[in-house]
């Protein structure tokens, strides 16, 4: 009770089993006494591309453009477009970030894999000139919850999906510093029963249920690769 | 000679370092004979988003969208938007994609992972209702180029970046039937000398005289995991 949530969430379709899960998620989150937030990438139409419309005013080096160089000056001097400084100000204040969306090709849809690339800049997520490599988001915990369209076996090599989960889990969340907890996955929720689908979504409402007693994994290369 | 490739590019300034390497591929295999197609994403406005706007007309469920089922169902009546359709025929006419990026987050740029999620449709690049697991994109040769922010020794786990390339060279390429050549990395080129860069750009050269004759990588587990 009294935490706080960010849902980001790249879903088109309302009514869709990621939508559902949102749903419940909100929901179950809300009832505990959490406070619950959820970005609606496809709703909001948020931007994906990295682009100098990033950058308000003037640039730190109009001659050749760096993404990474211009909005890390942006950030220390404020000077961010709109929609990155709330989503900041969303992860900042946020106990808890949990990402849902249907895996798209072994990873994010690219409306998501967007919000990371644009909203975790240098100096808000992560400082690079810090002794310790810099993650900044200290002390939030984060989870990966998806859908996917194949079968669970379609993705295990070597009897697991883990190791897909690298990038996302372990290059992203643990470099910024956020402890990982172990993703939430429902194998193609349209290829099966209702009835399994019902399971499924109760599943997820159970495990909220108890999501804050949780450990988070402890995201070193032996978790996804053994 | 008389090939021809194509060279998703996904850097927003000219300028950089990927600008030069793209710049060098064009004029080495140009060179040779090849016939070079560049798709300059950022220059482009490409649209990375998943959206109903991916459909031209009337939908097959209105009633509750679902991207991969509506953009298949289009793809069979020609009813995707243009921008796809004109990726889609360029990439069905190259021998050879190569994708020239920067790594964001252990990973393509969402704008480049976009032009993934939305031009790689079922019906065109993979058709799961085959036997085999259907990737239709047969006989064409990948490689995928890319620079990094930190050194070698940042992105080695177990002495190697590999890991992290198993969703972009398996889960996409690999899957669509695409035969994937050894990726080309050039570390950190924003922290070397200008002579390192140089012997970087050189080596790019270099490689890209001899690329028919390389031998795809065989894009198993083994070669990600050992």
């Amino acid at each position: 009770p009294g935490k706080k949530v960010l849902i980001v969430y790249a879903h088109q379709e309302p009514k869709s089993f990621n939508g559902s899960l949102l749903k419940i998620a909100v929901e179950e989150l809300t009832k505990q006494g959490c406070s619950v937030t959820v970005s609606d990438l496809y709703a909001m139409q948020f931007e994906p591309r990295a682009t100098r419309n990033d950058i308000v005013g003037h640039l730190h080096n109009p001659e050749a453009f760096n993404y990474a160089v211009e909005t890390w000056e942006a950030y220390k001097r404020g000077g961010l477009s709109k929609d990155l400084v709330e989503e900041q100000k969303k992860v900042q204040e946020a106990d808890l970030l949990i990402f849902q969306f249907p895996l798209f090709w072994f990873s994010m849809p690219a409306i998501l894999k967007g919000w990371m690339d644009r909203v975790l800049v240098q100096g808000f997520a992560y400082d690079l000139t810090k002794a310790n490599g810099g993650g900044l988001l200290q002390g939030k915990l984060c989870l990966f919850s998806f859908t996917t369209g194949g079968s669970k076996e379609k993705y295990a090599i070597r009897g697991d999906i883990r190791y897909l989960l690298w990038p996302m889990q372990h290059g992203i969340m643990h470099f910024c510093g956020v402890k990982v907890l172990e993703p939430h996955i429902c194998y193609a929720p349209e290829h099966v029963s209702e009835e399994k689908r019902k399971e499924m979504l109760t599943a997820w409402t159970q495990r909220l249920k108890t999501l804050w007693k949780e450990e988070p994994i402890d995201c070193s290369p032996d978790w996804y690769f053994k």
